[in-house]
């Protein structure tokens, strides 16, 4: 089991990569525990959840929207839950930004805990403490900065998570690669068949890389004035694809990476034998981008994106494998780059 | 002119007490800004205010909820706005408690400021940091704790209050002088004249008076988590008589402060000659206190009291004029309480 802290200016977060989600109960204090999961996990694990009240959400990002979180405060009133209840989202990443953005304005603010259970979730969206919901299809746009106090990444239970939602938390590992620490890619290269074969003691090193990469920006800044930013890697474009092409997010940001990797050979920034080898490893793990989103709607979707200011928006480049770096951009060169991009 | 910093671990928050809403224009930074106000005072201000977008909420309390959220975020989306946008609230405790809260989570938090309108927003909801929207009945049962970046008191604006409102926000100036600032009570024992006739100069130095003691208050305890407590004296009874006989919150709290005053008698923290002056004050004002809320239902609305933990509730009583303490109590020794009170 590998201990990683993030330490931000109000708060201590402590994520526990390859622990067994069953010792959750030494994690939870003496009071009011509520558990907020969803209806495949509860079908799954809930037979072992600790015995506590438990609000089922429906699988899916449509459960990431403000009327759920209405209908949650509701039983929890109900529940005669006061400002001590410690609410334990065990899920994916719809799961822990629904319960923490619940924690974060229930009575003002409780506390709260993630058993995180799908891979994007364990190498990216449970850590750092973003949570949010969406507002008809923009993503994200209602939500809060807000650590839990802690996450446990069991990845025995990564066994039970769908092909796709597999493979869709192995794009978000590229890109920490990629962004932050090469070896990483190295691993992914060289160990296909136990990637594939969810090996527990391989994937519990790679997640653990992936979160100490990720505390140590966000524990630089927390509310992505700056560096932080260059976490999103691959989402400008991912982001459009996922809304237009309904593909699962992981994919979608697999898109997203190519089109980046690209921008960035054509800005210089790396050179072809580096282009080659990310595209090489994104093919090698079934990554094929599709591109069917138009120009036009890029630029539409781009408009609503929260790392725009004005008319130039934070886009990041690689600079090398295991390197990135933001600059601002109009966002008529990154539509402009595009639009010749599919026409190649 | 008057200012008063809060100062909170992450935050400088500035009151200006005396100054002229028109001197806002000086505050606001370069870029995007949307004013959120309601429609009573867009009609009486609204040719004056700066040349922003409005949004504009339906007066009273029933705009303190999720859906006007949601439909803010809406219309925040339509006009392009990214995470750079100021939110300036123009408005009384409604208004601004929307906008604090929307300001909180729009794009995972925006800046924000308020020109506070009301009696009781100036001397107590804008200053502080709390924001909330209800859930049916329950108040604030969602919200934030989040500190504008300034709030402007005009006391001019305090003419166009309709009287009861203005009633209702010298409630809240005899509380703040009940539980920390004497002098106070010893202003408006004296000047009841000039404070009726809404005079400038006279309210701004209560206004200030008030805002200070609350400001060192919060600056000690900027999350409720122990003296803040003493603020909501009054309150634990006001807001169940608020709820129950549909009473201004001024009026509420008017009642709830002489059950607690005398509660505070019973238990022997206050002599018959201070619970005297106090009731006498409260006389001097209007208000008679009426106590149609039944125990039953009391207990009841106590049970969703943000104050509460298991069965026990903070309390808050006085000790003497501008002295008072929370103590821990058993909901039922509140309720048997009530239920003598009410059949002496």
């Amino acid at each position: 089991m590998q201990r990683i802290i993030i330490e931000t200016p109000d708060s201590l977060s402590a994520i526990l990569v390859g622990a067994r989600w069953e010792a959750v109960t030494k994690l939870l204090p003496q009071g009011d525990v509520v558990i907020v999961t969803d209806a495949n996990l509860f079908n799954l694990y809930g037979n072992r959840f600790p015995r506590f009240p438990v609000l089922k959400l429906k699988p899916g990002e449509d459960s990431k929207k403000l009327p759920v979180i209405q209908k949650l405060t509701t039983e929890m009133l109900r529940l005669g839950f006061d400002r001590t209840v410690f609410i334990l989202a065990i899920g994916g990443g719809v799961v822990c930004d629904v319960a923490g953005f619940l924690a974060s304005v229930y009575m003002r603010g409780v506390r709260c805990g993630y058993i995180s259970t799908s891979l994007l979730a364990q190498v990216d969206a449970s850590t750092g403490g973003k949570t949010g919901v969406n507002l008809g299809r923009i993503k994200n746009v209602i939500g809060t900065f807000r650590q839990p106090e802690f996450v446990i990444c069991d990845t025995t239970m990564l066994r039970t998570l769908p092909d796709t939602e597999y493979m869709s938390g192995l794009a978000e590992l590229i890109k920490t690669g990629l962004i932050g620490d090469r070896s990483i890619i190295d691993i992914l290269e060289n160990n296909q068949a136990a990637v594939l074969g969810r090996d527990r003691e391989l994937l519990t090193d790679l997640v653990a890389r992936s979160v100490r990469f990720k505390a140590s920006v966000v524990a630089k800044d927390e509310k992505e004035g700056g560096i932080r930013r260059i976490l999103n890697f691959g989402h400008t474009f991912g982001h459009a694809i996922e809304l237009h092409q309904s593909v699962p997010h992981g994919f979608a940001v697999a898109a997203g990476m190519e089109i980046a990797a690209r921008f960035s050979l054509e800005k210089k920034y790396i050179g072809v034998k580096v282009y080659d080898r990310i595209i090489r490893l994104l093919r090698q793990y079934g990554f094929h981008g599709e591109f069917k989103v138009t120009p036009r709607r890029v630029r539409e979707l781009i408009s609503h994106d929260k790392k725009k200011s004005g008319d130039m928006i934070s886009f990041v480049f690689l600079k090398g494998i295991g390197k990135a770096e933001v600059k601002k951009l109009p966002v008529d060169e990154i539509v402009g780059f595009y639009s010749n991009f599919r026409d190649l």
